[in-house]
């Protein structure tokens, strides 16, 4: 988790807000808990969700923590810009958790799992704090489910660019459509896995910039020195793949992306 | 057309039913029109949506045609044994259309525009004969949008086999994302397009079968001797990919696939 692929800049941290605002309602509009829950929010990063949970969930209350005390920090900024109350932060290693067995009502993961190499431990740590009868909520994205018109070897490259670094840290960026056996093998019941797919065309205008060029096209931007420093690709790969995804918004392009929502109880 | 990539098998006919039955719901709980209506389907093949479309509109008449007269004879023997009524059979080019202008109140296209090397023209002498105010309804899938757990580079290789035959023949498997700029380019307005994602996971044992054995599967199986005989992939990696394909059914495997429905009115 030091190794976090998508840097701590002031842009990431733009960028990781911007893909909450414009896809929020997507991922979010059940995103909901009784009221008085007490909810675990594993590897909240900057806050890009908390502040939207922690909203439609004003009666209950939500414990926040990261390993990074810098993210930390923008999280509680972020919070506080937003007058809500309702969140505690904490410094933690989800894969060994300040907290006892059967403590949390719930526990929320979002964008997390995707950067640990070790996704089935850390969900066994997040079901020993969790409450039998609790649920998990789990949810990830899938690059191999990013696909665009006009198509683009160039532009499929940048995204194959950034899935083989998340690799090489030991994150795996396809985790989306393995949540399912990863919950199962975890010994979750009552598994659900909603895809939430981001379809944007010239009708859908606040997502052409919402989510192909604020978004994703920011996010492989994000990764790009890395990648090259890395060499596993091309600068001018790399450019011309920036440039065709960001093509696919400037009139006449399209654009898909599924969003995997997993929840599941614990017995 | 006259190369239509599928063939024409009795395995094939199966499989064109077997696929409408287990997304049916899926693709077609909004393919409804007002009652009284005369519907255009184009490209009806086998007649495996016809049955589906014709049944949900029994107030609407349907003439439904196809460049084949063998697809045809099948299409109407399966109405008969459904006891369908409403249904009107015909020999026609979808380029050179037997009816006059503004003749239907409403179009259905299903899995077609994929096999057709000019899928604009089509569309214009689709928009010819229907009226002014009139929608087009497009249904076509996308190659793209297949993806699986386990993942596997030969799987991957034996779609991508199917997407290069579909091209070498004109058509085009990865079709569903353009169809918002088809409509637009050939004037259509209100152009909605809707994503149909089929998410199959061990928790839906109907799908397993009906979609990923029977329907994507079977396809892929459908096209292996002719992609073979023009050398686009060799046997042994013909048979370890649809077999990785089958292996996701088999317990502890997802499989994504995205169609794509759209509906557009002729000002």
């Amino acid at each position: 988790m030091k190794d976090y692929i998508h840097g701590y800049s002031r842009e990431e941290t733009t960028r990781l807000n911007d893909q909450a605002n414009s896809i929020a309602e997507l991922l979010h509009w059940d995103s909901k808990w009784k009221e008085g829950s007490l909810i675990l929010e594993a590897g909240c990063g900057v806050g890009a969700q908390t502040k939207i949970i922690a909203k439609n969930n004003i009666d209950s209350t939500f414990v926040s923590v990261d390993l990074s005390t810098a993210s930390l920090e923008k999280a509680e900024a972020s919070i506080k810009e937003h007058d809500i109350k309702n969140v505690e932060f904490k410094v933690a290693d989800l894969l060994n958790l300040p907290f006892k067995d059967n403590h949390f009502d719930h526990i929320f993961v979002c964008f997390v799992l995707e950067h640990i190499s070790q996704p089935k431990e850390a969900i066994q740590e997040l079901k020993r704090v969790l409450k039998p009868g609790g649920t998990l909520m789990i949810i990830e994205g899938d690059h191999g489910s990013a696909y665009f018109y006009p198509d683009s070897l160039s532009a499929q490259k940048v995204v194959q660019a950034q899935v083989t670094l998340q690799e090489q840290k030991g994150g795996n960026a396809n985790i989306g459509r393995s949540l399912y056996p990863l919950l199962f093998d975890s010994g979750f019941k009552n598994i659900t896995i909603s895809p939430r797919q981001v379809y944007v065309d010239d009708s859908k205008p606040e997502l052409l910039d919402g989510f192909i060029k604020n978004t994703f096209t920011a996010m492989v931007r994000g990764i790009a020195e890395e990648a090259l420093a890395k060499k596993i690709i091309s600068k001018e790969e790399m450019n011309r793949g920036i440039n065709d995804l960001s093509k696919t918004a400037e009139g006449g392009g399209t654009f898909c992306y599924t969003f995997f929502k997993g929840i599941a109880i614990k017995e």
